[in-house]
């Protein structure tokens, strides 16, 4: 659904500002000197709220958009809060809640995330209706001196990195992820990064969006994708790998450097946690992936993932 | 709700950013250079889905945005359109649509009214889940080089202006409403504009938070209240009056200047429509608001209206 509707909007565009650097198609727009992006996120697809605490669904919903934020290596600044609260009280992980409770325990997530990150909450709309619990942030962030990382700018041989394992993040990672804003800002700043997005949909899918972006083909290699615990511990029919390939919400950097800064950055491995060089960047194929089996053979790979 | 919530959000600001120069309380934030805003709509509260076409609510879920940016008398620059669509097909007022007939008929709506304001629209978020229709739009401003309107800047003796006739909006104007940018840049360039807002909520509910904002109270002219012919078309036990000081979704301005400028803006009626002078701010009384009915008396007025 999203990308056809990206597909429509691109086509549909009614006008083209001269602020506009950026539109549709990034995990954020860039309007002037400013990132912005917006994630709405709904009961019964991004979180179950009798199985959750609302202060994870509350943080979750600012995490994903500074997520995206990170996905193009800015700062964030700011943010806008919509939310829509059931009418009625309802039952939680933390017990039943009337709709004044919940909105404070999803305010106290998103305001403890906000803090770590020195996000200020500048506005935002709150309402009630007899639907269910529906929130929408809108993230603000302002690029550095570095400039911003997109998923268009990969080159043909570049190395596709991932800053973390992949899989099973439905086991509560989805819930506790650390958006890569640290790790951008320092990729950016002391590496030539080509091209850059989140994992929010699946490997396979993400990837095929920045290979597609970017023009070109890439290849994954099946030994080198970092598999979680979590993805092991699944236990649902679906190996591992296709659990780190198409799961959603791993909230992981996927990016691409030449071969020399891959090397360096193996070499180097600066971040708190180790970076995995999965695959490299090809010349556009007649199909986005193809994964480069154990056994040396290379198989077109159909992209699919996670919709939310 | 939303006083409530707005209440807490800014007794709990987490972090008091260098940038942003006016947070939660008005009509938009700023942030450095930029004015945003943003507003869910929800079936059910906004909208009827049965009864509307799709095309007039996503022009009401961009129309009530630039509203916001009117009452704060910036130029609309671009918005983030995020929607949440019934997976089902719906019944409409132009008969069943599957979800992305319904999503194209939304963006047509939308489309159109950010054509009309040289608006772009630079990203989204869709999706579809088991619920009723959610839309939420970002809209990005720019302050011209007047500055911004606010609520808090009305003195004492002020007087109280409105764009249009009020009340009834639900017989069809909260869909067709002409959001006051042109008035907005108008007025604010040629006259000094103390306070501005948009009416939402109904000129009682939105004057008390004018006068609330700005430590002040205000004075009502029951008979210079413009009732619109909606308003007294409803004919539902409520008067004419009480609708045009209770009923939301009016979307005119509500501003204030200086007696002398009052003078000038009632002989020279600088815009297409005429400007209404309703009343004058006062110092902060035990009530926001009283209402000088046409029979000489005073009276204190309980400020209510239409809370979405």
């Amino acid at each position: 659904m999203e990308l056809e509707f990206l597909r429509r909007l691109r086509s549909q565009r009614t006008t083209s500002h001269p602020e506009v650097i950026l539109g549709i198609g990034d995990d954020a727009a860039i309007l002037g000197e400013t990132v912005l992006t917006v994630d709405l996120l709904t009961e019964g697809v991004d979180f179950l709220l009798e199985q959750a605490d609302p202060i994870l669904i509350g943080r979750k919903s600012l995490a994903v958009n500074l997520s995206d934020i990170a996905a193009m290596a800015a700062v964030p600044v700011a943010i806008l809060v919509a939310v829509s609260l059931p009418r009625n009280d309802r039952a939680t992980a933390v017990g039943t809640l009337s709709p004044l409770e919940l909105g404070e325990r999803l305010f106290a997530g998103i305001r403890t995330l906000a803090a770590q990150y020195h996000v200020a909450i500048i506005g935002g709309d709150t309402n009630s209706w007899n639907g269910g619990l529906v929130l929408s942030i809108t993230a603000i962030g302002k690029p550095t001196e570095h400039g911003v990382t997109r998923r268009s700018g990969a080159k043909p041989g570049d190395r596709i990195f991932v800053t973390g394992p992949l899989g099973g993040s439905i086991l509560g990672h989805h819930f506790t992820f650390e958006p890569r804003i640290r790790e951008a800002l320092h990729l950016n700043a002391h590496y030539d990064i080509h091209a850059a997005m989140d994992i929010s949909d699946g490997l396979s899918l993400d990837l095929a969006r920045l290979a597609t972006e970017s023009g070109l083909g890439a290849i994954l290699w099946e030994t080198a994708i970092p598999i979680s615990g979590d993805a092991k511990r699944m236990n649902d029919g679906m190996t591992p790998l296709q659990h780190a390939l198409y799961d959603g919400e791993d909230f992981e950097l996927l990016f691409t450097v030449s071969p020399q800064t891959a090397e360096t950055l193996l070499r180097e491995q600066p971040l708190e946690n180790p970076l995995y060089e999965i695959g490299e960047m090809t010349k556009r194929e007649n199909v986005p992936i193809r994964i480069l089996a154990a056994d040396g053979i290379l198989c077109d790979h159909e992209p699919k993932g996670f919709l939310h």
